[in-house]
């Protein structure tokens, strides 16, 4: 049977077909249109179903990811696309003209379900860290997504971890961890240690995090210092999630991530002075899906939902 | 059916003999001996059930708590009882001489289960948070207990909370919770401020956490603020659970919670503000089945388990 992964971004809505098997037959894109979404997702995969000669009872069912919170497929609150409290579900059943099996996850909860999969599908528990413009995250526990009484689950940007800079964070309080561990964090401290250690780095043209980790390769003294502050408050919540969750792995994404070892083994280096002995040997990886993670996982739940049903009609 | 739950503390063990009503019929206590722990419990037990004319086979299970660390069925560390990777599974079948269900629990985990099961079986997750000599901790999540990869699970008196004093915690690392909202940590609170506040306490004497919650009842200027200070770092690791597992509720047990209403109304002025505006729902209890609260889950625990026995049993 067929399972379709769909990925919602704030400019393109991301489409694989997948087969029942993990295996991805097809992935595409269309832009985002928010307030014709539903209607133009559906009509793309029925045109693409047509052309291939694939009836509705031959796809098991559709996993869709969206840029918000989430709670029982309800989109609460999804700044993006505009929408609060819209039933993704029913709304997406309906422009399909089917009552079909969909399933609506936040975007990083289902990438960290896609890239637990992909890398390890024993993992119990996962917990997987988006570095970009901000910290997001996903929570995967008994091969379940924990979403959180008010969709909150798994937003660990929001962790409140600094008590030396008190900056603001975009939800109002301070010292979360995304204010000083994500992409925009590092600039951020940049320009607060701009004055105290000397850098080869330019403040006067637009400094990105890339510019930042760059420098720390080369040994800038000012890079080199808040590129560890950065990778040490986010081992301190790493320490901290080891002792509410104790996962069986953390797995680090986002455009950040892409600093590869350079940034894993800093990490990995301050988190080893900061867990409990017996949570040292928990593994930490580089997430390998990026983009194509949100798709994935959607299938990938798919597929574990697909085999609750079947072995519900045995016995 | 019946199912007895066991909770086995340093100096004696609680045996609790249910209805799969969740009816307590009879509960007892024996001395602990952890040298022939198992078979005493065993003899205890089988004694019990021949007094009743009850069968082995009118038994659903066992649940046990442990007072360490435990990994599906293994304690893997109990420095109370001397033991290390004691398979307590088996062992407690060979005693009760019969292949019985047995479940083996971290006393803190049976315990959150047991007050969530009591206060509102609908809650999907749940964190049982302990303040008594350390902070110990519970997390229930779809109704499973988060025990994690190493038995770390809802350690949560080792989160790293405290970056003011620096304490070091009975874990060797610094600034956990527990230094500073435990029993003992309020103690170490008021022995650092006792010269930079005035109190009528007196510190010649043995001082308990009892002492400073009622003078800060009767608002001794240190003891008032050693209880805020303690309230406020419990609300700081309440906040980030928040935005980690975002439970249904948090209740809020052991010695010091007996401070009842007070303690409770100082948690929750703390954690508003510190919560996002989402969480700011999320409800905050006492618990209520105190010393009873392993004996309880572990009822609670079967009682499940028989359910999912009874499912898969029928089409």
């Amino acid at each position: 049977m067929y399972i379709f992964g769909i990925d919602i971004g704030g400019t393109s809505v991301k489409i694989g077909m997948f087969e029942d098997t993990f295996d991805l037959l097809d992935q595409w894109e269309i832009p985002t249109h928010p307030e014709n979404l539903f209607e133009e997702v559906a009509d793309d995969i029925k045109a693409h179903l047509k052309k291939k000669e694939i009836s509705f009872a031959q796809v098991f069912g559709y996993g869709i990811g969206i840029p918000g919170m989430v709670k029982s497929g309800i989109a609460i609150s999804c700044v993006n696309l505009g929408w609060q409290n819209v039933d993704v579900k029913k709304e997406f059943s309906k422009a399909l003209g089917y009552d079909a099996r969909v399933y609506v996850f936040n975007d990083a909860n289902i990438a960290a379900f896609g890239e637990a999969s992909y890398l390890n599908s024993k993992w119990d528990s996962v917990i997987f860290i988006t570095l970009g413009t901000g910290v997001g995250g996903g929570i995967i526990f008994h091969h379940e997504i924990v979403e959180g009484a008010n969709g909150l689950g798994g937003e660990i940007g929001h962790i409140c971890i600094d008590d030396t800079y008190h900056f603001t964070c975009g939800c109002g309080k301070t010292g979360c961890l995304e204010t000083v561990a994500s992409a925009t964090g590092m600039i951020r401290l940049a320009q607060h240690y701009k004055d105290k250690l000397s850098s080869r780095l330019n403040f006067n043209s637009k400094l990105a995090a890339k510019d930042i980790i760059d420098a720390a390769k080369e040994e800038d003294p000012l890079a080199s210092h808040v590129f560890d502050e950065a990778c040490q408050a986010l081992a301190k919540a790493m320490a901290n999630l080891s002792v509410i969750i104790n996962p069986d792995a953390f797995i680090i994404g986002g455009g950040v991530s892409n600093a590869g070892v350079f940034l894993l083994e800093r990490i990995q280096k301050h988190y080893l002075n900061l867990c409990l002995e017996q949570a040292k040997h928990t593994k930490i990886n580089l997430a390998v899906l990026k983009n194509n993670a949100g798709i994935y996982g959607a299938c990938a739940y798919l597929i574990n939902k697909k085999h609750e049903v079947e072995n519900n009609g045995k016995c």
